[in-house]
């Protein structure tokens, strides 16, 4: 390569960016307008922000570093403060309603989706940016606010087309292990966070691997050491024993909490809080085999003040090595009483539920309960043969279009045969030919392109389908729309 | 302010990024969707590409300085790559179609929408993050690929409901003003730019200002000088003549281009081309009211190799100080032939079409074609009175989302009067009453809150409205759906 060889980019997207194709935006779009149909019936109202917010605003800011850089795309305008791309829409609606509160019907509720984006290793599953859709009611702090997100999200979830016996919505409320924790004497905070982060690990460690964590500390197989949360024996048998309070109904859930956390004020106001969210799900048709109070549910947001949500696939799933495995979580949300006052000073009740789309529609595809078509039709393709006779080929095209039907001319330079390779693998349905002898005989001929792909593949019998579905048909001039409509009504 | 008080940042939006509440939104979808079914039905493929691209694939990438700014959001990943927001949505293509050519039917059509970042001062109407919307086909130097793209263009304007003599395509070709400056012996690229330049300003300076643009150079009224692009007397005339070409027809304006272009190569090519272009469109249904030749649409961007085409709105538009004004362009595009080979080497004939979405929503509205409500209607609201009676309320609201009615449970602290206030500021059309006196008498008191509205502000008179639409009924628990439902049509 000498020096004056023009510089050649490499085409490539960044990491951890995906170009998507008809099929997947096409599935996406399906659940997400379903889920804003039901969103919208329950009052919410759609919400847009840009994708950049000023990262003080975003709590990312790092006065001593050169740039904020934990986990968000950052830069520094021309003004020299420094912008970071949304991580969530959660801290971009705490902007909007903390900016705009004085003039916003209250509460507020509104749903949003568009992407956001986040500054981490990416890899198999994990992309850099990804579709977001959220619900919160900012500005009421009743725990009934908190059920009707609940139950909204179960709504959404079944218009996505989400089984309701593949996934279990757990419940909890911060407050209660805060309380617990008070009572046994456990005031530093950072301590707490510890007790939160150990509890998180039960389903990989079980309860004798959180009890380590909870008490001196663990090390794993590898003999790496984790330090614990330091906790005396009788408040890591409290944890323990209000982890494992989860029993058969809410009501027997309440009851058996009543016992462990060990009557701090705070303990039961998070009980209060749960009692009557349980009572308001009954009211809003949510029954027990759809959601439950789960104690061990963490949710590892440090910004939720209160009641948590988490949506777990329950249905097991196969990966692509078609092995059985564990799915886990579809969406989640939470009490943030917090947020707006990081703005305003003034503590603003909110409450939200929020799910990665793309990872709902992997649920959904993993679940079984896929609806949509996994491909993208093309068109219908009009043969070009003569670039004299273009436009009686256009002139075909509209017809069709007219009808209802997507059809293109062929525009590259390719003969025939190249011509049906590429409508074969656009998927289209049929390619329509109008040579000079059907110019001639005032016809056109019809290629069922969809026929020959089962044929080709075997999933067509060529003597059975011959006489009621020929491959090819000479349609007259007068008729030729329909016998093309009667082809792509089949699909496939 | 004392050190320890806590830190709290100001809530605004960043500069030149703007929030969007549901009417905005909602239009600008109906805009999307619309066209999208358009290009869908000529058979174009929907893409999605991630926000950033590596800044050497944009184009943008400049070895020698600190960041690449010019006028893209750029910043270094953690593996010292330089990657950039993109800022339109053809350059993703490029990379898209380079990186994934061999696999792809070709030609390749697709089509985008989605946000696109400028680095760029904001202003009014000039935002930093607006959403685009694009149709190109890469791998056709047919002319007719150029006219489909127009064609389409227009289809979509139609679905979008721009009247068709609202606005109007006008077409040139890059070859015709290269050719022409060839044949006058200007082989200069800098210079060939500085005409395209001096040329693109002959709407706000008239023949004698571009004259002297192409000439010596032009001082403006407050005694700046721009240096011309030094053409002789000769030259001058030509380029002229040239702008100065475009007549009544299509076919009447490649007549009068044949005479003053002078017969270079590439302006015979160009004239070939367009004469092509005119004869397809004739075929796909464009009449000579909707498409002109005009040899003085230049379009700002470098990157055009051949056709190059503008949608501008003709029909006088009122600002908001209701002065008639000339809106401009509402969408454009051209042939780019070299953007692909900057990555693969090998010459890709592409073209496309693209406009700002929210540049045509403010079109429809400037020109009275908007048909969307310019407002979000809220859901119904169920008042709430007493903590105790939430499900009973629920319940209501559910009845009335089953029969396909938004609804909502007011979940504040306020009284009556402030959850009548929040109905109204939600443009809610009614308010649900269930007090003790109605579930005694097992009825649904029903405030029709349009009905309010219109008689304080004066548009319903109260004595003439009263007999058929009162302000409030009481209707039995077994009809009151229906009773919301009749309020809800109306629609106020």
């Amino acid at each position: 390569m000498t020096t004056d060889a023009p510089f050649r980019p490499i085409a490539r997207a960044p990491r951890g960016f995906q170009d998507r194709r008809a099929a997947a935006i096409r599935q996406e779009r399906r659940i997400l307008s379903a889920v804003a149909g039901v969103y919208e019936s329950f009052g919410f109202e759609e919400l847009e922000t840009g994708a950049f917010e000023y990262a003080d605003a975003l709590g990312k800011f790092l006065p001593d570093a050169d740039r904020p850089n934990e986990g968000v795309f950052a830069l520094q305008d021309d003004d020299e403060q420094w912008m970071a791309l949304r991580y969530d829409l959660t801290a971009p609606l705490a902007r909007f309603a903390a900016e705009h509160w004085d003039s916003l019907p209250k509460p507020f509720r509104r749903y949003a989706f568009g992407p956001v984006w986040r500054n981490e290793k990416p890899g198999p599953g994990r992309d850099r940016q990804f579709i977001q859709c959220d619900a919160d009611t900012v500005g009421s702090a009743r725990p009934q606010a908190d059920a009707e997100i609940i139950a909204m999200a179960v709504a959404g979830y079944a218009a996505a087309g989400l089984p309701a016996d593949a996934y279990l919505l757990k419940i909890n409320n911060r407050k209660l292990l805060n309380g617990l924790l008070t009572a046994a004497g456990v005031e530093n905070a950072a301590q707490k966070l510890a007790v939160l982060r150990a509890v998180d690990k039960l389903d990989r460690l079980g309860a004798d691997g959180v009890a380590a964590l909870l008490g001196e500390g663990r090390r794993d197989e590898s003999g790496a050491f984790t330090k614990g949360a330091q906790l005396a024996a009788g408040a890591i048998a409290s944890v323990l024993a209000f982890v494992d309070a989860r029993r058969d109904t809410r009501l027997a859930t309440l009851d058996r909490l009543a016992q462990v956390i060990g009557g701090s004020a705070e303990g039961d106001e998070g009980l209060g809080e749960l009692a009557q969210i349980g009572e308001a799900l009954t009211g809003l048709g949510v029954g027990e085999a759809m959601a439950v109070f789960d104690p061990a549910v963490v949710r590892g947001l440090e910004y939720y003040t209160g009641a948590v949500f988490e949506a777990e696939l329950t249905a097991p799933t196969l990966n692509e090595r078609g092995e059985t495995v564990r799915f886990g979580s579809v969406g989640g949300g939470g009490r943030y009483d917090d947020l707006v006052a990081r703005f305003t000073g003034e503590r603003t009740p909110a409450t939200g539920f929020s799910f990665g789309v793309s990872r709902l529609a992997a649920a959904l595809n993993a679940s079984g309960a896929a609806t949509a078509p996994a491909v993208a039709r093309g068109p219908v393709v009009v043969i070009a043969f003569d670039a004299a006779r273009m436009n009686d080929y256009f002139a075909l095209a509209a017809e069709l279009r007219a009808a209802g039907v997507a059809a293109e001319v062929y525009l590259g330079a390719s003969g025939m045969r190249a011509q049906m390779k590429y409508a074969d693998r656009r998927l289209s349905p049929a390619a329509v030919i109008l040579g000079e002898d059907e110019i001639a005989a005032g016809t056109v001929t019809i290629k069922d392109l969809d026929l020959g792909r089962a044929l080709a593949s075997g999933v067509a019998d060529n003597s059975a389908w011959r006489a009621d579905r020929p491959g090819q048909i000479t349609a007259p001039r007068a008729g030729w729309v329909e016998a093309v409509r009667a082809i792509v009504g089949r699909l496939g």
